[in-house]
């Protein structure tokens, strides 16, 4: 007898026995596998060990009970196929970021982040203590998918670019690399976006079959080398303003697991959502100095482009807003947040931060 | 024979019959019993409720088995005596601010902020993912405790002032309740700083034995109602970028809790840090809403303020470096995270920021 089967009998045994009808419904030892499929290669190691740190969490909780074993994106389901492989339980689990399925419904890139929405903590905030995660769960209801927080980039960068972006006239027929909503925007603006995979960016810019790319954030902009053919470096990154990784699971699977191994579960995503951020904050700074001393140039969006940006991107909403209701729902109840937040965030951490750059600038 | 006695035995039982040799050591259904202290009152919700945070999760992970019950303070021992008590075992564990402490070692300030600090997203960096969590327990070992994340305000408010403040001039001789090292500065700028606990400091505005008070954010501040007697509400609250909590753990208490047991202490310990700062940035926006409505008036400190401040906080930094070697090493791995941390939030997350207030207030 498997010393896993040992421990269920007994414990049932005891149960059955009436030893106490105020126990909760105990694991008894129960071994569970599961299969993690991620969206993202080792070699992104922030991201990526957000679902290793999930797991090892997992584990040491259920003591060794619970294993969720982690594949890189591709090893098992493609990619951005994470999303079909848990609804479909190909997999049990996965780790992903919602936009890479705009196509399906525009409304799950709320899940991740909007052009001009709401920054990291903003958007954990309406995630965990505001509207968002019921939200969201009705949302992926309609995927058999249930999600939890699954780690963050905080505010992203506006990418390279091999010439100075002064004005709007600029962007006019500016073949840049970027998805989702900011290629809508983007477009809407005159430039022409493209679809490129990560491994074929750098080539791209460097034989000028592109002029411009988006990608992260210092720390993983800088492995890819972006650099060295495309020195300015432009922010903010409106159409990133505080990019959410998460996880997925299988609403059947869920269901089969015990209370404890559910709540070791969501603990490990609410702690792997919180270090992820962590480790960025830690490691972009150094980064972004590596990047400056490496020949990148710092350069803002000049107003005119963030100004009509941020009008095109409203305009993009109302319109999905009309033809989408999950959208509307969604957005509307973010925006609501935003308006609150922001005005508090003018108060409570700007004046603080802009102060703190200004007066270091001037020693 | 107990129900947690006869798994116990028969787990062991099981080991020692050599079922596996790479089984972890297991709880065994052991139950274990500990009281927190926290430091906090239960009207206080969102702080006092990272504790119970911690308690319920800790409860789901090991089936009811590793039960901590919270006290709120005073209940068991002085809201400012947790140190002492967990050092002392007199409870297992706690949950308090250790700024508290800053008369035993001001040090002991670092783990929960400083004037011209960290922001809380570079101090949950700084502890998670750089040398602060190291540096820290270096620290509290001396204390024969362990110390965890407990949950943080983010930037919290300037307080509140009979008068406007329109420069220096107008904070000398001002009698402005303000602890630890923010009394220390204002004493240096002319003010004369009082100590007083919460219950006080209403009744002290109103009948003008204070001129001024700070305490937390928005949403606690509103429920003691200072606007009332003092309308004037400052911003930024540059003696606290970033408060953060902690939870103490006896360390012989520690070492006697089985590996999933100390698992699961730690885990919902980060999960009640990630809460507690989404509770707070959901709280505060409609609570300024609400204060400004009731007649709040929103100050920015001036400038000579500001820079003074700062310049004297440096001071005090300085003087404390020479003669607290425990205080050096904290603060010179905090300013040196610092320095590059601010770099990089006047790129990557303040311009957004910035950028959006700006076009809020254009509409």
């Amino acid at each position: 007898m498997q010393r896993r089967d040992f421990l269920k009998t007994t414990g049932i045994g005891a149960l059955a026995a009436g030893a106490s009808v105020a126990l909760p419904v105990r694991a008894e030892g129960r071994t569970i596998k599961w299969r993690l499929a991620s969206s993202f290669p080792k070699s992104l190691d922030t991201i990526y060990g957000g679902a290793e740190t999930l797991s090892r969490r997992v584990a040491e909780l259920t003591e060794g009970r619970f294993e969720i074993r982690v594949f890189a994106g591709g090893e098992l389901v493609p990619a951005f196929g994470v999303l079909d492989a848990v609804q479909q339980n190909t997999v049990e689990c996965g780790h992903t970021a919602s936009y890479y399925y705009y196509g399906k419904n525009k409304a799950l890139a709320i899940d991740t982040t909007l052009p001009f929405g709401l920054n990291t903590r903003q958007l954990t905030a309406w995630v965990m203590a505001d509207e968002g995660m019921g939200l969201l769960r009705e949302m992926f209801a309609e995927y058999n998918i249930l999600n939890f927080p699954g780690g963050s980039t905080g505010a992203q960068m506006g990418g390279w670019y091999r010439k100075e972006i002064k004005s709007l006239e600029d962007l006019q027929g500016l073949k840049i690399r970027i998805p989702g909503f900011g290629a809508e925007i983007f477009s809407r603006l005159g430039a022409v976006p493209q679809s490129l995979p990560g491994g074929e960016i750098y080539p791209s810019l460097e034989r000028g079959a592109i002029d411009a790319a988006e990608w992260t954030v210092p720390y993983d902009d800088e492995k890819l080398g972006f650099h060295k053919v495309a020195k300015y470096y432009y922010y903010p990154g409106w159409w990133e303003t505080g990019t959410h990784l998460v996880f997925y699971v299988n609403k059947d699977q869920w269901a089969a697991l015990p209370p404890s191994y559910q709540a070791a579960f969501e603990v490990a995503a609410n702690e792997a959502h919180l270090e992820m951020l962590a480790r960025y904050d830690a490691k972009n700074p150094p980064a972004l100095q590596r990047l400056i001393a490496a020949g990148a140039e710092l350069r803002r969006f000049p107003d005119d482009v963030l100004l009509k940006a941020y009008e095109t991107a409203h305009q993009v909403y109302a319109e999905e807003s009309t033809r989408n209701p999950t959208f509307k729902r969604l957005y509307d109840s973010m925006m609501a947040f935003q308006k609150r937040a922001d005005a508090w965030w003018g108060v409570g951490e700007s004046p603080m931060s802009n102060f703190q750059q200004a007066v270091r600038r001037m020693k």
